[in-house]
């Protein structure tokens, strides 16, 4: 940040008056400019023992595989932004559960929230490839491409679905919302 | 916004090619300005089958009491940014559980974050008005002022905690990590 984005004149960064750390300050018109987190918001579609993963057509990480997930947008929830990311990215219609994993990631400021979801069986096709994705597809556990994952919260998912799968034994058809919520901060990629 | 706040350039409200909403975009040095929702954390802290509520020194809703909560700052995490709100405005350091509601605010572009947490016992006084707080008192459930509650995520999650509390019975001393999140959408205060 070089400009106030109110009146148009430079700012300065510094500790504002009763503030304790430094912001982006217009001496201009007083305007105190805040940064804050962002929330990138997602899905991690499942379909019996498969999990549908995407692999990214554009930067950072093009050719890496990926759950559909990105910045929420204002004036939307966070389910609708999951829900939205993952029509954009895999083409696919969801029947959102509860909040899955929820990672901080501090020295990026943003917020991961990835929501357990069902692909909805009634569509045909039920994904495909969007603007953003090479292509598009499920995996069972044995076929994920660990060392191909495009992020460290797409792993901590992963594994945590696959452990919490597997705890479940043969049982293993547990309704969307009896999965626990996961929480973990990554301090580095 | 009226200027880049990259180059000083005035910006328009347009939408970008290849977007599907309006941002706020610079024709001479070609960034976009994309805008997303902040969110505010904070905690429930409980001592025994009392609350920690704050009474607000400052608008909106001066007078009114609230739980410990505020907008999370860059480099810190969700859990950090309670752990902060609690000490500012409560002067009170706490044992942080899990979270507990999620409530999204679509219509200002905000997600409520709110942890159960334990007011750490250890210090005395535990508790007392930051600079932003009137008066910081603990209330039994029967001594809520819900009348004067500030905000409706106040509301409902100390609604949520009673309840989760009347269904434990006389048992009542569950561990901060067994409660269930909670989750909801308000769409108009
Ligand atoms: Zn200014
Ligand atoms: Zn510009």
């Amino acid at each position: 940040m070089n400009f106030c984005s109110h009146c148009g004149a430079p700012v300065r960064f510094a500790i504002p008056m009763d503030d304790d750390r430094p912001r982006y300050l217009c001496d201009n018109c007083g305007t105190i400019h805040y940064q804050n987190p962002r929330i990138v918001a997602g899905s991690l579609p499942i379909m019996a023992d498969r999990v549908l993963l995407c692999r990214r057509a554009i930067t950072p990480r093009e050719g890496y595989w990926t759950l559909p997930a990105g910045f929420m947008e204002n004036g939307e929830t966070t389910r609708e932004a999951a829900i939205r990311e993952t029509r954009e990215e895999a083409c696919a219609e969801i029947e959102v559960g509860g909040l899955y994993t929820l990672v901080d990631l501090p020295h990026i400021n943003q917020v991961y929230m990835i929501y357990l979801a069902r692909l909805a069986p009634q569509r045909e096709p039920a994904f495909a490839a969007g603007p953003e994705s090479l292509e598009v597809r499920l995996f069972s556990e044995a076929e994920i491409p660990w060392a191909s994952l495009a992020f460290s919260t797409v792993t901590l998912t992963l594994e945590h679905f696959f452990a919490d799968r597997r705890h479940d034994g043969l049982a293993g058809d547990r309704a969307l919302a009896d999965y626990p919520l996961h929480d973990g901060v990554i301090r580095r990629w």
